[in-house]
């Protein structure tokens, strides 16, 4: 894929919604954005990763709030770009292309908002290989690129440039302001080089998605299980096939936290299935034993579409397949766990492994 | 007053913490970062309200935060230009003049240290002439004088800035910052030109603080009563001699809030005294009356020393005579109560007058 063209919004909404693990933003709303701006601003170009120029000047995009509110409160149309203009100002370097920071059914797609928007390619990668609530928690962090100078945006025209002594810091001041302009806001932040880019991001994300929800709507069309096809191309295994009968969800500090219980249908997978998240599905525990937890995946799909279920959207009745699949390694690395692991959030568990 | 030496500073942070009202900081603190400041960078040259050029370039720094925490976690030695020098880059012009949000122990003194490190004149003036505890408590809203962009700078090197839609929106912005920095923050805001700072601020308040402080001094010295001449100064009067019997102090939202007891002990002032306050005195009830409010100056003094009594420093036993005084009269016309009159804080109160 070279370019991202309105046809292949749908794949990259789905498929980057799957790679959300429940959070990263509603797939629907992120393809309604980005349509509106490809309509305007024609297509944008894909840069791949290995193509970066070690002298680019690279702006990771966002939303960062809670999955909840965003998906009632909408960003206005110049948001994104205010956020990526006002961070270049305060820089005072030119911007050579967009990155995307995490993957997720928004997450994707605002920096395709923002590449139309800017005229400006866009780096086929993000800087997790999934979703992830925090911003300190993308590999990036690991190589020592600083979240800062950041910017922060909201649909009334507030805004701010964060400059702090960590990546920690950065998430603390940007949730705080975040939860003031309404549990949504637009940032762009991890401003890096080409060279940066090269070593820290993802490679090959936004075609992975396209991949991905190609693959789900093949499988529809061929009455096949989507499922399956999702399983399978990302290495990961059926951990529970069963009926959502409780959720319980708050939004608290900025985040949409909670829990939820499934009831199970499919015999072979257990009877209970409780899945804990912020924003992201983070524990899945069945019948009482981990079976999966971060930084690995752990997906929600619709068992009959094979569409993403984020936690926002989780209700009574839903009947659903949950999956587990691995992350990119760097995340099993004791810098990564310490960044990402059960136990920054606050879970006393060892890593569970999700591939087959 | 033509400029400010290490010899002026008792008189200026005594008579500023009787202008603060009970908030702006504690005067100890302030004459040390302003004196630790002159022996490092010399006098500091003051430029009285009606020789600012026009075109100048005028920046009013601030300590922002509860007293009750300002008094124990002191700003570093390069926080406060940090927080003039952030915004400067942002705004992308050369300051030409340092300027003083409110008076204030602290807040009259912390223009003085940023004035001397960066070797700029200060401005002979300040946005309120007393304290207030939100942001956009200054004349120069009501002169539609933006507050932002903003600078905060916390003492561990963070530090943002704010460009907000209006001056309600940086105080709820930059609160949070605050409180996330440990509820106490240097600040720079309202950059303005010399010709709105003309219009909009209150002249002559150093000058008046180094005068009020030399009265009580010289009052002490000839053992007259310093409170009279306070009194006597500030066109004001006297509300109530007492004994502090009570004070319910609690941090929260970032300010110091609460309500103190006095009971009295000049038979001809009443038998108590409740006074409310949010960093600053703002209601004085004698006797279930209300005899002074916000927009006017309530100020408690020591009744040996005449020296001002802080919001965070009130405690059982102090003997104080309680005063009011005239503001501003720009804050008594109906913009002005709207931002800071006694309804805004809560209280379903008409202004009281507060002269002889």
């Amino acid at each position: 894929m070279r370019e991202i063209t309105l046809a292949d919004l749908d794949d990259i909404a789905r498929g980057a919604a799957i790679l959300g693990t429940g959070g990263g933003g509603d797939p629907h709303i992120g393809r309604l954005l980005a349509a509106s701006a490809l309509r305007r601003h024609g297509p944008v170009r894909l840069c791949p990763l290995e193509e970066l120029p070690a002298d680019a000047s690279v702006l990771p995009v966002a939303m960062m709030g809670a999955p909840t509110v965003m998906v009632e409160k909408l960003p206005v149309t110049d948001q994104v770009a205010v956020a990526a203009e006002a961070l270049a100002g305060y820089l005072g370097r030119e911007l050579t292309h967009i990155a995307c920071a995490e993957a997720g059914g928004v997450n994707s797609l605002i920096p395709v908002v923002a590449a139309a928007q800017l005229g400006l390619p866009l780096v086929d990668a993000d800087g997790m290989g999934r979703a992830f609530p925090e911003i300190q928690m993308v590999l990036p962090t690991l190589y020592g690129v600083r979240a800062t100078p950041m910017a922060i945006a909201d649909e009334k025209g507030n805004r701010a440039v964060l400059d702090t002594v960590d990546n920690h810091w950065a998430e603390r001041l940007a949730r705080s302001a975040t939860i003031d302009m309404g549990c949504s806001a637009m940032i762009s932040s991890y401003a890096m080089t080409g060279a940066q880019a090269a070593e820290s991001l993802v490679p090959g994300t936004l075609s992975l998605c396209a991949e991905l929800g190609a693959l789900v709507r093949q499988a529809r069309a061929g009455h096949a299980d989507p499922v399956d096809a999702v399983v399978a191309r990302l290495g990961g295994r059926r951990l529970f096939g069963g009926k959502v009968v409780d959720v319980e969800r708050r939004t608290v500090t900025g985040f949409a936290r909670g829990t939820a219980t499934l009831s199970g249908t499919d015999g072979d997978t257990g009877g209970e299935l409780v899945l804990r998240f912020q924003n992201e599905y983070l524990v899945a525990e069945v019948d009482g034993a981990v079976q999966a937890c971060v930084p690995d995946l752990i997906c929600t799909l619709d068992r009959e579409t094979g569409d993403a279920v984020t936690t926002e959207s989780l209700r009574f009745g839903q009947r659903v397949t949950v999956i587990s699949a691995p992350c990119d390694p760097r995340w099993h690395t004791p810098e990564g766990l310490a960044l990402a692991g059960p136990r920054y959030f606050g879970y006393d568990l060892d890593p569970v492994g999700a591939g087959r």
